[in-house]
């Protein structure tokens, strides 16, 4: 293996690979990251046990030479050393070569270095997924749909299936549900290929989907998406993304879902999100972080109290329809959902004090949040 | 106590005595801020049991009325949950009000937090410190000293007097000298209003410093520094930073500075610390962290090498007067000396392989680095 690489090409592959290699792995192997190159360019990878992410940097890129390959070949080199070096390379070309016994030289003007490189055999491959189930959304809806919901998932991996985010697709419409059972995130939206498509218990981890977001956060254009039995693949132009999916049945969560408020109100998303910020300051110190709001006559009351600490009132105006209500609930679960609600108003329908209640966007009906709430006295 | 306080201004000086605040420490009423308001503006205080930030709240600052007060009184709140009330209320003018039982109440246009306080009485007093013993300084000279030696201090607290930054005053110079037995940092600078003052054996605590210099980052003009038996107040505007002092009587530093190199280079500092960051690289994962120079005929030759990573080698240019020389050191004492020094170039003057060597910036004697070589095979 021999070539020449632009310096900040291969910075930037590294750093989004980098992502999935972790030091405290037990598979020795997973700690580098791997390198094979062909005629047309490198290829890095990057894995864990839960996710692998590949990048493409090909030969050219706008008819700018950025990769020149003397000789094919493939490499695993220790990742967090080979990342750490990469970035602190004094030029801006890479001289870039590796003999029989897996010795690697790295050469940029007066720096040289030789790292001892891993058997690229030893390597996991890369699952071949068969391109039967398949769609297609824009990478900025597939991160908007990731931040309104995956904060929802359990994050105690106790908690099996509940720490992932349920896809269904069904004519055309992508269902994304998180839920820890205290709370639900639900988002729906159109995607693209996929019309005879039926996907009924797709459950991606929340930290990949965590990963994922991170590694498509400078990206623009479409991402594919393809589902096989154990794996997704997401892939965005020079980049592949695999996650494992969860085992298990995801519970139905359409029936927990209330269809008809009897008090609504509409507000604004930000008015409301920082009265209940202030709220939680008060009782975020305790156990349960929970605040009360007294809904009537054109107004919300937000309050919360602490022993020992203190208490804190506040009046957000908003217009209010049907019976009166108090009701309780955790504050990080509201704060979380309001975070997430990018229209400037949003609407939430009460069943009942202790019954969940549901806040969306008032201008759409595609994103939904319920929260369940707490008793008090 | 009763006011009316700019919220600006309340959150900037909380901010301030916030960095003295430990949520962790055995006093309880030191989780505390105090808060002391009289006809002219207010005080808060915090403190741990290093060191004590006081920031004045005047009532007017270029005559635009910030502070109105309607009645004067102390109270102590709890710190962390009012500085972050402080920061999230909604309007810019704060409401305030202490009534008999310490029960607090801060309001800002629709939101009204009631705090329990905590009786001012049992706040330990500031230290009263003759104002015998003064000298002054630019604020920016101050954190440029603390910049240039404070890493240098031992940060195991086992090492007692080590750990602190020494400071020596002597005809208008003030030395400032930290070691930890194997690098020094020394510093020298001319201050004012301290002719015939004699300082021998005033010794800060490292940590002091640092939180010293965070606290003046936004500082500019001049400070005063009043210096007691076991304490230092350092005076800055508004600003009060006390700390105290470490006791036990400083080693004789001067002894251990050679006088006369043999073997001497010049080169560019930024070119140098890159050159040693990329070789750190290599063997920082290891246990020793060493590199090694060799220095001949114009050029210093960096290398390091870690059994099972690889090596690495790059030259940098350099003038060099008198024998050829080959060290080893620890990198990281090299690369924080090389940072702390501002000039394009340096200086560096090595008597043997295993005696100390002196770092200096080239165009300057008031500062100066030096290193304990390292013996290898």
């Amino acid at each position: 293996m021999k070539l020449t690489i632009a310096k900040s090409a291969l910075v930037e592959a590294v750093s989004q690979v980098s992502k999935a290699v972790s030091s405290k792995t037990t598979i020795p192997i997973l700690t580098g990251i791997k390198v094979s190159v062909d005629e047309e360019g490198l290829t890095l990878t990057g894995s864990n046990s839960d996710i692998t992410i590949s990048v493409r940097v090909p030969r050219k890129v706008e008819d700018k030479e950025q990769v020149t390959v003397e000789k094919t070949g493939d490499i695993v080199l220790p990742g967090k050393i080979f990342g750490d070096i990469v970035r602190k390379l004094p030029g801006d070309k890479v001289e870039w070569m590796v003999n029989d016994r897996f010795q690697t030289i790295i050469r940029s003007e007066q720096a040289e270095f030789q790292l001892n490189g891993l058997n690229p055999e030893e390597y996991p491959r890369l699952p071949k997924l068969p391109r039967e189930q398949v769609f297609t959304m824009p990478a900025d809806l597939l991160k908007s749909i990731i931040r309104q919901t995956v904060f929802a998932v359990a994050t105690n991996e106790a908690r099996g299936i509940l720490t992932g985010v349920q896809w269904q697709l069904d004519s055309g419409v992508l269902t994304c549900v998180a839920t820890d059972s205290h709370r639900l995130s639900r988002r729906q939206v159109e995607v693209e290929g996929s019309e005879d498509l039926v996907l009924r218990n797709v459950v991606i981890p929340g930290k990949s989907m965590n990963e994922l977001a991170k590694t498509l956060a400078d990206s623009s254009g479409y991402v594919d998406m393809i589902v096989a039995d154990n794996q997704i693949l997401i892939k965005n132009n020079h980049l592949e993304f695999y996650s494992r999916l969860l085992e298990g049945v995801y519970p139905d969560t359409n029936r927990v879902i209330p269809k008809n408020g009897e008090t609504n109100l509409v507000t604004s998303t930000k008015e409301l999100l920082q009265s209940v910020e202030r709220a939680s300051l008060i009782t975020r110190e305790g156990r349960d972080n929970v605040i009360k709001w007294t809904i009537n006559d054109g107004k919300v009351q937000v309050t919360s109290t602490a022993q020992d600490i203190g208490s804190v009132t506040e009046e957000v105006v908003a217009k209010v329809t049907g019976p009166d209500l108090s009701i309780s609930f955790n504050a990080r679960y509201m704060i979380e959902a309001l975070r997430s609600i990018d229209s400037e108003s949003l609407r939430i329908q009460f069943t009942g004090v202790m019954t969940p209640f549901i806040i969306q966007p008032a201008d759409r009906d595609d994103s939904l949040h319920l929260i369940v709430p707490i008793r008090t006295r």
